[in-house]
């Protein structure tokens, strides 16, 4: 019996939770879910699940579900705004909170359940990738498990079981190579949108299917393994696989690698996350390797995608770089999807972005000064590529 | 700190297990050794590692051991034959034993090391083939750990980190398929021994090399992996993996798969039996997945490798069915080593035994049953096919 809360309960991560718990044999309380504008999608929760709490991070959208709420004579509190988000995260009877919201905003929700002592079933990289140092420390100090429901980070901590970084020689990442695996810089000149969105083995959400056509999904992995497992970034390997079999794996002192395969499907490492340590009846289908038959690696091109690279430099120069990484990242993204920028300006706008705010690397990492340095590292590439 | 003994210190894991210990940095010592007849060889790690108890199976070898450690002074307690095995494999000074002989002949003093509560870093495979049941039961009741050595069985100990029989669906063992894989039936009438010696991965001795080429030692291995796990024979798969790098994997309930991986060097899991639960620095090569490329996945062809076959039946239908499975595959490929017989012949030999023997299969499990019925079955093969 567990009680959670679903940070963007209606996103690619959030509808695969609910059909884990809808799957689930021992009973997973769903008490509190938030999204941002999605009504239509939150009144379908709402029916199938009964939650006590609701959360819309847009104000107006968490008046209309207060309107059907009421017309339903439904006893649902309905909140609004960050603040809802942060008290969902932090709901007193609640055991873990599965935080699936896409980007920075994830930040100040997860670290109020932490501070609050609630367990992090952790799909938002981005919390990691701006504040790693902050919010590892805090998850220590107050004791609560970290999660990683990325199925790669879900992978290497299923392969440590119990061991930890003294233990191991490096981290394998693997990585499927995005749709454009195998070309080259002048082929994806003018690559569309369109293109980039086409994920040859992953079901996502758009800006993780951006980011993995850029690598920039696997750096920001690779910077997210490093605070999760404490590995120094030489330590940290990627290979490309295109197969997604292996979600990645874990070289030790002896030489010994362990690895998790599995299909590629999100409700594998989300059940692993909600059922710790146990492993409960599948939902994902299971690997046959009479089917399979060939597995294949190959090293990432970082000439070619160079968000790679810059995610390795930035998270090596520490501090506050790997906020100005993720800011600009964002921001590039978004900048694509709004068809107001080519696809090999994101590395261009992101590296750039490092130089223009190379100063600010090193101010004292407090989530006042991350908060305020992604703010303006937004503003600074609105302003500029606008 | 660990005190050891080696029974068959010379033969092909005895020798890999000096040479863990040679490289290990936290001290192993090597309080006992045994070896059947290879005088010259024991004599060398006498000079290099001064073992206090050196016992050879061939009294003639036990006096010449002798003889030397009288006119070199060496305070060394010579032994021979069994009982000489025996008394090393329980010496009251030492922790674990490496039962790396070779055969049937380990059983007894694996048997009495267990009784005198050592933990076993487990080589010998025929020991769990021919009396797992009773082995198994002894060192629950002991409370001493069985740590496997075969590449396979320790992959899957490694990947089961904790979690016991009822938290997986399947393992998944992996298999090189020896020199033959790929040959159909008609190929492989007239193949000479030089042949089947020629094991494409591993390097090992004649009689493992043989039973690569039938595919019957990974027919020892399911049967060992179904006493050593817990597991049903339905729940074991045995996958065809030229490559050597995956040496087994766990299916879990939730159809996560978790898998070792490591160069084909036997150092790696004896160096991890010997220094359970840690992982110390390595003597194995790493691997690269950049230069590795590809791995391959196929399904055995058990038509053509018979003795996979048998060995499933004979495991499926328990008791002693496996004491005359193994009996009759020690005595067969003795014979097609002294060029007696031909390679399909083995499989013919073991069928033909487990029919002429069928009725004695649900004798009483006991050690001197086991003994007894191993005995007459090679009589019975001896007198039939020599």
């Amino acid at each position: 019996m567990k009680n959670i809360s679903i940070l963007g309960a209606t996103g690619s991560i959030g509808t695969q939770t609910l059909d884990v718990i809808r799957n689930s044999t021992n009973k997973i309380n769903l008490i509190g879910i938030t999204a941002n504008s999605s009504v239509k999608k939150v009144i379908e929760i709402i029916d199938e699940f009964s939650p006590k709490y609701v959360a819309m991070m847009d104000k107006n959208c968490a008046k209309d579900i207060k309107d059907y709420c009421d017309a339903n004579n439904l006893k649902i509190k309905v909140l609004g705004g960050i603040e809802g988000l942060i008290e969902i995260a932090s709901l007193e009877e609640i055991d873990t909170v599965v935080t699936s919201v896409v980007g920075m905003i994830g930040l100040k929700p997860t670290m109020a359940a932490i501070e609050a002592g609630k367990d992090i079933a952790l799909a938002n990289k981005e919390t990691l990738v701006v504040a790693g140092e902050l919010v590892m420390n805090k998850a220590r100090e107050k004791g609560v498990k970290i999660l990683p429901v990325d199925s790669e980070h879900s992978a290497i901590f299923q392969s440590l079981s119990g061991y930890t970084s003294k233990d191991i020689n490096k981290i394998i990442l693997t990585a499927s190579g995005g749709p454009f695996r195998g070309k080259k810089l002048e082929e994806l000149k003018n690559v569309t949108v369109h293109e980039a969105l086409k994920h040859p083995k992953w079901n996502m959400g758009k800006k993780i299917s951006i980011d993995s056509a850029t690598l920039m999904n696997k750096g920001l992995e690779v910077i997210e393994a490093h605070y999760l497992f404490d590995c120094d970034y030489d330590n940290i390997e990627v290979v490309v696989h295109p197969q997604s079999i292996i979600h990645s794996m874990v070289e030790y002192n002896d030489a010994s690698i362990i690895a998790q395969l599995g299909s590629p499907d999100m409700r594998l490492p989300i059940q692993y996350a909600l059922n710790y340590p146990d492993r409960v009846e599948r939902i994902a289908k299971p690997i046959s390797f009479y089917e399979i038959a060939t597995l294949t690696f190959e090293k990432p091109d970082l000439h070619t995608f160079k968000c790679l690279d810059l995610a390795y430099k930035a998270g090596k120069e520490g501090g506050l770089a790997t906020t100005i990484l993720n800011g600009a990242n964002e921001e590039a993204v978004a900048l694509l999807l709004e068809e107001k920028i080519k696809f090999l300006q994101i590395a261009e706008i992101i590296e750039e972005s490092l130089e223009y705010f190379k100063e600010e690397k090193s101010n004292e990492l407090t989530l006042e000064n991350i908060i305020d340095l992604d703010c303006r590292v937004r503003q600074y590439i609105r302003n500029k590529w606008c």
